[in-house]
């Protein structure tokens, strides 16, 4: 892509706070995958996975152990109703309590329960899919963004079509472990570098290192800070997250996806002095065709690797086949 | 659990098709497992999957091709608002055509989309969890209906605690095209007895042992009719499905949970002249604690199974934990 | 407004059937009011109404009857999914079996039932907003439809500035009842034409004269049919309804609305022989400005008109105030 | 109803603060309207109005002016989520952006927006219907709660019942305004007594007598106070609102139905030192019979009455008809 020789700086330190159209431009093209996987291709760096990754993923469940990653779907989540993002709302259609007193009017004695929800597709533990975030009114590669997501869904590149990609070999890298022994959280605000990231797998041995098409799985610590302290600002507000100088990484790794325990993915405040948001998503999403996700509750997983010393583990994270969607609730397994 | 040494019939032809109350509860009292795992049990049958059963399924993983089995989820499916079943209502609450125009005042060039949802648990690919159906005003595991299941959602069985459970081997019965290998269709109304269960594995060789832990998927082909010829009546209408008489089967073989590509598992219209409904239900989930999976998409793992002769897999299923479920919305994958 | 001398044909036979773009601009042209009432408006001819209408209309009660003219919000609607128009689906948070058994938990003996709602604004009895439908990208007054209405609602003229506006005289003109008095029911597809309001008007006597201002009701008879035969397609399906010819009439009278008992307030199919749909709207919301209401049961107050031989009545038929909504529920009501 | 000699008494300094169940169950059997308008009555209080009620009440019809009394339904409203009453999430299914981009596919130019809302049925001003509230698992004219309303709603009662019933003449009591001359506010705490409605309408003069049939309206003024100051708490939070003690007045004066611009039209805290919940709805509503409205907009309406020295006008309330809601999201309008 980028003939340029000058790779954007990885630092941190070097990032020009007053200009985020800059520096996020100069890493959407150093690192954009536009036509990577042709012209019509709606899986960005999904396409990483290979059947053998699988294959070799597989190879590793030893123990038959399945970890959920998910947060809870329900009223009592972190959403603040931020451009309608709601918790969920989950209604009875039918009850027990009806059936016990004889109100459904069914025979034999059958008595049942059903129930409806309404919900933001990514209220909890989520997918963005590659129609969630533009650059410059640009889609995933290379597509006007009124061409690919309308009223009526993300027509071209919904999330749908991921239903039976991601599956993969998962690496957790407990970065709040790693840089904070004791309390295995970091503080908001803290941006994780390239460095961190590296460092963290060096020091969790052979089984976290990264390779191509692998799903990588990024602990902050900040959701058990929540379970403990409460919600507070989770959605939203300040959080320890991913630098934007981690783009380069993101790319070079081909990774397939990556999630983290947060709300945003990304460190927030995000790293500049004037207002921004979000820009490590603007090169993500749109430019590397990376599918993100967020809210993922990954401390039991934290627990187990520590406690075996091994941080690799089968990753089954399908998607729900919402037609059109920008986003999917799921319920990420990892298999030990 | 019933003393008794006469075992229900497992011939269609023995129902005293005059009187369901009499033919459930002979079954339901045959066959009921209350209390097998303890009082406080909130998982049924899934108790029966160990983790060597898992760990035996990631051996079978060769291809390392995953298949998903679900259906779309969008405002074109079966539902005709039968007890409010609607079919999903997905909605945008910002577009790339917003995000084009610049309507949504983000800086630095960022745009997004972002949706919800509205649907019923159960409107498309799902699993029924144990607080659905109740016997008698009773639920799974012997406790009365309206101590579980209220308008606050099922706060006893939610289907949150099989979040980390629904991995194991999976077993493909094709049942449609075994019986039927011309059109590979059951026609509607027919009822599938355990002889034709039996009848199907052992056509189907070695790779079609039913073992304990297992997860059946029972292919009737009904959903194939409906991708030829549009969904009429396949919520709540006519079709192929499980006979009351297979009760038995489900208990012995000690399956995890079993699923099929109809809306009703069962067959329909039930197997009675007097007014009768879903009475393999009112045996399975309250009293055998069977999960039951409905509205599958059986198709290409149909194909690929008939392809290669082996019809056992890896399969993913967990439901997504919503808090106090009686159902739950999946996106189940076959990893082959 | 138009300085050309020929006005447009209100005999439909002059309709070209084979240019809908055509017809619909003539009139577009012809009876636009942007600008009437200055910029900003976002009232359209909800203007025409003053006080002294309201006065007017106070004085015409004499009987302290009231006449709910809305049709039941429920999941037996009439609406079949069409760009997600579903019917409401209405579930219960907290119910009297709940608080009867006494799972609610609350002190003194309380207890509660609570209810929510999801459902598209136009699934019932309602307003049109002005924000509802665009003439070749533009909105009412000129102005670009997506200046007025994206993801986040109507910013400009949603239904809300309505609050405090839709409360004047009404008039009905019961054309099934004065075209077919022995069925009192227009056929489907029936195009009612200028002439038929007019003579309707005139037959129903001095209390039908339509002033400016008013609020004119047009009864088709179509709804009690479907009371009787149940929906059908009356929810997109074949009706009786107003000619595109009666734009003319909709402009030169000044009414302030217009409200009748079908789906589409137009007749269907619509009067051309290729692709259209619903020509009349594209000349009366965006360009007359004209608040269109749709769904309404005219049947209680058809008959108590035909009783007392009187047709006009004090109208109160305020929107619900949805910031941003182009469109709303309604339970209008006549006050005789 | 009551036998015995001795009223309840209207000062709140009698009442016993740690036995809630005593003083509601008092005014419970002191008050209680069952049969009085027969064994299948729906409309409790709403029967005190007659025709001639507004026939009257027409008459004060003077300025023909239109003052909404609704608060805004979207997503920045005051709901916290408490017993999952969240606020409205609003949105569209089709925008004027897409109309304008040409991606709806419509022909000859047209374009359209429509819009959905999912939302609890109380979120913002509303009527409390008769199935709302229950004394002891009993519900308005004595029937059984779980007799009334199920999961399916409220059978019975459902609020469709009054979509005909709610217009009447309406009197402003501004307790805020008489009370507090300056700043028009009570304060949150503040329990309003027979004595001050009383001295209220006194104070205010003729056009405030309060009659059989009317609808009141009392002022608080915390309304206002958020307009100012942001919602706060106005969920469920402290509030001014009416005492217990005014039981026995909302019973004589047998007025129709009564509504103020707080959140629980009750004073919060209840006047109770042990846990309490509402008791003047539990007395009110399965009781009395009456219809209480809440979260009404009166700040429009005070100016006016204030500056005119009349306080009583038409109004027109009635219910959207859901069908078995129990209660409806209004726009009331006075009509002056």
């Amino acid at each position: 892509m980028s003939l340029t020789a000058v790779s954007p700086s990885e630092d941190p330190a070097d990032i020009d706070r007053s200009d985020p159209t800059a520096e996020i431009s100069m890493r959407a093209q150093a690192f954009r995958n536009w036509g990577r996987w042709g012209e019509d291709d709606v899986l960005g760096t999904l396409n990483f996975i290979e059947p053998q990754s699988r294959i070799a993923a597989a190879s590793i469940i030893r123990e038959g152990r399945v970890i959920s990653l998910a947060q809870s779907f329900d009223t009592n989540g972190p959403q603040r109703g931020w451009r309608r993002r709601t918790n969920p709302v989950h209604t009875m259609t039918d009850t027990g309590v009806d059936a016990e007193r004889g109100t459904q009017g069914m025979p034999h004695g059958l008595g049942g329960a059903d129930d409806v929800i309404a919900m933001p597709l990514q209220c909890s533990t989520q997918w963005d899919g590659l129609g969630h975030i533009f650059d410059h009114g640009v889609a995933w590669n290379g597509r006007r963004a009124g061409d690919v997501v309308t009223s009526e869904g993300d027509l071209v590149t919904g999330i749908e079509h991921a239903a039976a990609a991601i599956v993969s070999r998962g690496v957790l890298l407990d970065v709040g472990r790693h840089l904070r022994p004791e309390s295995g959280e970091l503080e908001d605000g803290y941006a994780i570098t390239p460095a961190d990231l590296e460092a963290t797998a060096a020091a969790q041995g052979a089984t976290s290192v990264v390779t191509r098409g692998d799903i990588v799985l990024v602990r902050t610590g900040q959701y058990a800070r929540t379970l403990r302290e409460g919600w507070g600002e989770y959605a939203g507000g300040p959080a320890p997250g991913l630098s934007l100088t981690t783009a380069g990484w993101l790319h070079r790794t081909e990774i397939a996806a990556i999630a983290t325990d947060t709300w945003g993915f990304e460190v927030r405040p995000n790293e500049f002095d004037v207002p921004s948001f979000q820009p490590l998503h603007q090169v993500a999403i749109p430019n590397i065709g990376l599918t993100i996700g967020e809210m993922w509750n990954l401390e039991e997983l934290s627990q187990a690797c520590a406690a075996s010393g091994r941080y690799d583990f089968f990753l089954s994270a399908p998607p729900l086949p919402v037609t059109g969607a920008v986003g999917s609730p799921i319920n990420p397994v990892a298999i030990l």
